[in-house]
């Protein structure tokens, strides 16, 4: 049985566990409205990239759309996180395509107004 | 004549200028919303987090809040930020107070799941 396409949130993780706890609060509302969509992490911590592209494929998954949690593009999205993907598409004969990274979405520009001025409004000023 | 709190949204910073330029986007919409809002690189690109306090002391701002536009919190901002705070507090006679990190917002999470959504739009499945 084949299943859609599944979105894979990349975060870069850390080996201290509070930093893939906020990335997991981040995914959470994305895991409750997309079915089938999982976190990953770039290094450091579990699941990684590779543990959920080769979970995908066992489902009959064949085609992933990695959207990166990170606001904006630096080596790893432009050097490191390409070279992992063209490796996983030939191990595993899968399709995954990069999305850009959330921050290069206008949307991501206005929560930020909408935090900062939630935030001022905790200042009182 | 005392201006009220100032905003910085506080970057991590890079010498590559479109990673500068994506936050510059990033900020926008809350440097149109928020009077006396600025930006600020914690390294590697200016105007500085010190250049900023500055500039804000010398136009008579005393009250500084720090928005790290960081999704999560790391090394940076839970040792290297307070420090150069810390720091600057002392050398400037100001008050800086320091926001939690963006993506500890839920805003961010649902503004997240928005941008995965329209992104499985774009790929028609």
């Amino acid at each position: 049985m084949t299943h859609s396409r599944r979105i894979i949130l990349l975060a870069h993780g850390s080996s201290d566990q509070r930093w893939c706890e906020t990335f997991e609060q981040l995914a959470a509302p994305t895991l409750k409205s997309v079915e089938n969509a999982a976190i990953a992490y770039m290094e450091l911590a579990e699941p990684s990239l590779e543990t959920i592209v080769s979970q995908g494929k066992a489902d009959g998954t064949d085609h992933f759309t990695v959207v990166p949690l990170f606001l904006a593009a630096g080596r790893h999205l432009r050097k490191d996180v390409p070279a992992m993907i063209a490796d996983l598409e030939s191990q595993h004969g899968v399709q995954i395509k990069l999305a850009p990274p959330i921050g290069q979405n206008p949307q991501l520009g206005d929560a930020i107004r909408d935090v900062v001025l939630q935030e001022l409004e905790n200042s009182g000023s």
